[in-house]
């Protein structure tokens, strides 16, 4: 069994989140994500977390509740009735409801509730006092995410462990006439023998990802919906991104941009392979990609904006003349170098423009500088870094360097 | 490449949809959900579909265009900016907001949206007309979905084969001290190297699903969150069902039930193996699923009522003196006996109460009778059936029958 999350651990989220409450005029949270409820409780059952804006949270459980006593930090209660819900709180936290003039602010993660469970929440929450408004709260909890506990990295490191080993053991396999789905099925096996939870978990609204994106020369560089630098032809209309069925050649560019979860927690990391050799321009683009990172590193430390850090980035690769090429081809560009990691493969901060709040300790980000050239294929790197007092630290393990095979 | 769908089969859905929009006073669908996307045009690249209640529809996609206008079988049209989204909908569809003293009622899948998606996009659609109202169209388009066409057979009696064959292969490995996360690590590497797209869509909020449930003895019986007869330990607090690390050991059930992802369909099917025997009174119990199932073929049919296949089993369980393990055991039971699938694993109809709509041709419906001991086991059987216009025709391939194992 994983290390279940500690009191202490639990303790000090709540606490964040709810001076970030009380900051902006939120009275109380009801958490209805599952990993936000994993992330609030140290259990991920189904039911609704309440967390006063002071006081103690509680977590409302529909089912299991003996798992949920077993695993919750906060104190567990039965959630018997949708109906009974309102009476329920009224009753276990008075402060919230009591003496509001102006009304009850109840903030939800409303960049991932459905429109109508939101409907009927806010109606239930309102009760027959009509007195509620049900607010959206998510960037107040994906601020408090966004900061992880020495615990909290020491899952993703295990996750950075287990990628880099299933990455070694599976790059042995790679000759000409492998099809990427054969190597993909490969590395997912290995990751999944040491503890993947079998998904990459994502915030955004229709965002896929599978354990990541594999793809050979062409068929990496083909665009597609997938909000990331490389999207690859996939395996059909129906799964239009990633790995496809195509045999790898030589001389081509195998991009090998894999995660895995572990104990809940992701990391995220890409090495560029090749049979034989690489054309000297894509070697020298992939040398591009390596010495923007290192810039990346120079950079990421307490105080520096991550819109900085990309804006940074597009210059070098303009001037090394390839910013047609960078995170994407021409329109099909996207507009960022990196982005947070942690229990989703979505989270705060993203290295692009809009994100000027300085980055500060316990920050953890993946960071994929790549050049796509159409018709031939993708090549880049990409690391996970926690940020520190004094800088950041490397969380990836696999070696750098593009990968030479026979 | 997988097979495109073809156009007559898209135009069918879209009349479908349209005639279910128009009887419910809705005066065109926007389609958000890159699944109802891929279903309603062909393409799942990033963007809205905009079905008026008649007239051609229109995708609008923001990337990647080139793909959608490869893939998709209706009009495509750049998305170029939200803001000149009203204007641009105007234009492409005048019959749908002129004229309507009422207000343009336009509907959305809510089940699915996120509300703060919602909002922006209802602030949109309004204009400064202020005329348009977004209401929920998930029951048009999930009724819609629930029929089957032949070609949407072939797609799931594909996956259906694919799974068949993981099964086979992969049975031959277990033996005892085997893990259950080493045996499903194996089932997945096998479905993957077929095709399997790497997830199981599911539709409902936190719900998630691998690719099944695979436990082994009382592992397999801890009750979870996961709306399914069988719960399982999983691997943590962070992914509390499903497969566990616990090894298998003789004489328990070890139940399979498994699903994979074929060119966007989705089958699902359970058979429960054995090293060795099962003590007899979970041998009978395991009868008993297959008498359930028995019935359950019986009485599935065009005109039959969902609830009342659910009532049957009921009462057969009950009559066998097993209501308190059907299901799951106990508080934790689930209510229903089955669910359709498609292009996700949790579609309609669900065997259940509520569901009195009689079944048609083409609804294509997983049945999965099971019995859960705690501390000791789950035992039980899933076949997938299409409903056709006489009765029933069995889709998933696997023997039946307990496998038992030396």
């Amino acid at each position: 069994m994983a290390e279940a999350v500690r009191h202490e651990e639990i303790e000090a989220r709540v606490n964040r989140l709810q001076a970030l409450m009380s900051k902006e005029g939120v009275h109380a949270f009801l958490v209805t994500q599952h990993v936000d409820l994993y992330y609030m409780t140290g259990s991920m059952q189904a039911g609704y977390a309440f967390i006063p804006a002071t006081g103690a949270a509680v977590f409302y459980v529909r089912r299991s509740l003996e798992r949920a006593l077993q695993e919750s930090a906060v104190r567990v209660q039965p959630l018997t009735s949708l109906r009974q819900f309102r009476a329920q709180l009224e009753s276990d936290h008075p402060a919230v409801f009591s003496g509001r003039a102006d009304g009850v602010r109840i903030a939800a993660e409303l960049d991932v509730l459905p429109a109508a469970t939101y409907a009927k929440l806010a109606e239930v929450l309102a009760g027959s006092a009509n007195d509620c408004a049900l607010v959206d709260g998510s960037s107040l909890i994906r601020r408090v995410r966004m900061v992880k506990s020495p615990w909290e990295v020491a899952r993703i490191e295990d996750a950075a462990r287990v990628v880099a080993e299933a990455l070694e053991v599976s790059v042995g396999i790679i000759r000409e006439g492998l099809t990427e789905l054969e190597l993909m099925a490969r590395i997912e096996y290995e990751i999944r023998l040491r503890g993947h939870i079998g998904m990459m978990r994502t915030r955004s609204y229709n965002m896929e990802i599978t354990t990541g994106m594999l793809g050979s020369g062409a068929a990496a560089a083909v665009p597609s919906a997938f909000d990331g630098p490389a999207g690859g032809l996939g395996l059909g209309p129906a799964f239009p991104q990633s790995t496809s069925r195509k045999a790898i050649g030589r001389e081509e560019p195998i991009l090998i941009d894999i995660g895995c979860c572990i104990d809940g927690y992701i990391i995220d990391q890409t090495r560029t392979a090749v049979i034989g050799s690489l054309p000297d321009d894509l070697a020298e683009a992939y040398a591009q990609s390596e010495a923007i990172i290192r810039q990346a590193e120079a950079s990421m430390r307490p105080g520096t904006a991550p819109e900085s850090i990309y804006a940074d980035a597009l210059k070098q690769a303009a001037d090394a003349g390839l910013a047609d090429h960078f995170m994407g081809f021409g329109t099909n560009q996207v507009k960022f170098l990196g982005h947070g990691i942690g229990l989703e493969v979505d989270e705060w901060p993203v290295l692009a423009r809009g994100f000027g709040n300085p980055l500060e300790p316990g920050i953890v980000l993946a960071v994929e500088p790549k050049f796509t050239f159409p018709g031939r294929g993708v090549v880049g790197i990409e690391n996970s870094y926690l940020i520190t007092d004094a800088g950041c630290r490397q969380l990836t393990r696999s070696p750098e360097g593009l990968i030479l095979l026979p």
